[in-house]
């Protein structure tokens, strides 16, 4: 009982910044969104089509967590684009904290996307708002269908599912219908698009989808 | 077999319940691990490949933790041997008590070994001693090859590695020597098993392994 208190006591905390986040984003008028999987889901490939999909529309900015290491963040660096890589230390998901500490390594100003790639954990960072608009869970077809009723806080939580890898469907045992047909029972506001990141399949549509998220200036 | 369904009520000292576990399991001369990967990267998998190697030779038992649902315990029970589900509901990890619970709903008289399935998490069990003796850390060729240097504690506190999935390497971006030599590079005294739960390739070796290490009655 009192591990709950001090729970509910961290959250509060943490809403309130998640707040103050959320106030600047839309001061400055930024669409923002926390990209969440397990481990191995994909996070950084998508992230890395997304922004080669989308470079010379909108300028994007990136906040990249990790438990250890900036692998990530130089993976996206090359694109150009500014990034602040967060390393927790074996932390298991970001904080609102955490990001406004990032927030103050960049400016936001010009920008009309900033993506958080939060750690990969698919437990624990459902239950931290950071600020973002909304998340989008990604999950892979190799990790099988039955993960959304297995780990359904994520799922209830986010706005958007990728399933990821689907050009690997011939080669594991997923039901991409059962997969969707799980995702919906939890969460049946999701909206779902099919990505690989080998093929590039979906990517502009989920693309398009970012483009209309963009808040006007 | 009938599925014994825990929820998580308290938090122990852990350290302390997991020496009491510990002290149980040597008493019975049970052989006792802790599986654990991300989600999807096929624990239950290898339990199963493992049940149908080790039938008829060793009497085993398993304690499945899961965040919710019993699907991975009513996998395991079609191979008619005792499981326990401990649903952690929510819960990041399993901890000592919880596994303290579980063994109070079983008797280990006459069994050689335990397997613990962990919740699918990369991150949060790498610190929780249940009481086992060694932790077992299951990783895919489709998570890709730079999660040991991106998930070190875990791989630091695994006795053994298991590489999945090795039939799905031509299809992805993973290369086996580098996922090693990282691996390796994180915890020196590894032991490396490469398995794939759809060809059965390095299932005998790894039940060979498990052999070996059942203690004599």
């Amino acid at each position: 009982m009192s591990v709950i208190t001090i729970e509910r006591k961290i959250l509060g905390k943490n809403d309130e910044v998640a707040e103050q986040n959320r106030n600047q984003f839309l001061q400055h008028k930024i669409f923002v969104f926390n990209l969440v999987s397990s481990p191995g889901s994909g996070k950084t490939s998508i992230l890395e089509r997304t922004l080669e999909h989308l470079a010379g529309t909108i300028n994007v900015a990136v906040i990249e967590g990790d438990v250890q290491t900036d692998f990530d963040a130089q993976r996206v660096a090359k694109y150009n684009i500014p990034v602040v890589q967060i390393v927790t230390r074996g932390g298991c998901h970001l904080d609102a904290s955490l990001v406004r500490e990032a927030l103050q390594k960049m400016t936001l100003t010009g920008f009309q996307l900033l993506i958080i790639e939060n750690v990969g954990n698919l437990v624990c960072p459902a239950n931290y708002d950071l600020g973002e608009a909304l998340k989008v869970v990604v999950v892979s077809t190799t990790e099988g269908d039955d993960k959304p009723l297995k780990y359904p806080e994520m799922f209830r939580n986010a706005s958007v599912l990728l399933i990821n890898k689907i050009d690997l469907l011939p080669y594991v045992n997923c039901d991409l219908t059962v997969l969707k047909r799980n995702a919906l029972q939890i969460n049946s506001q999701l909206t779902v698009f099919e990505t690989s990141c080998t093929t590039k399949s979906g990517i502009p549509e989920w693309c398009g989808w970012i483009i209309g998220k963009i808040p006007a200036k």
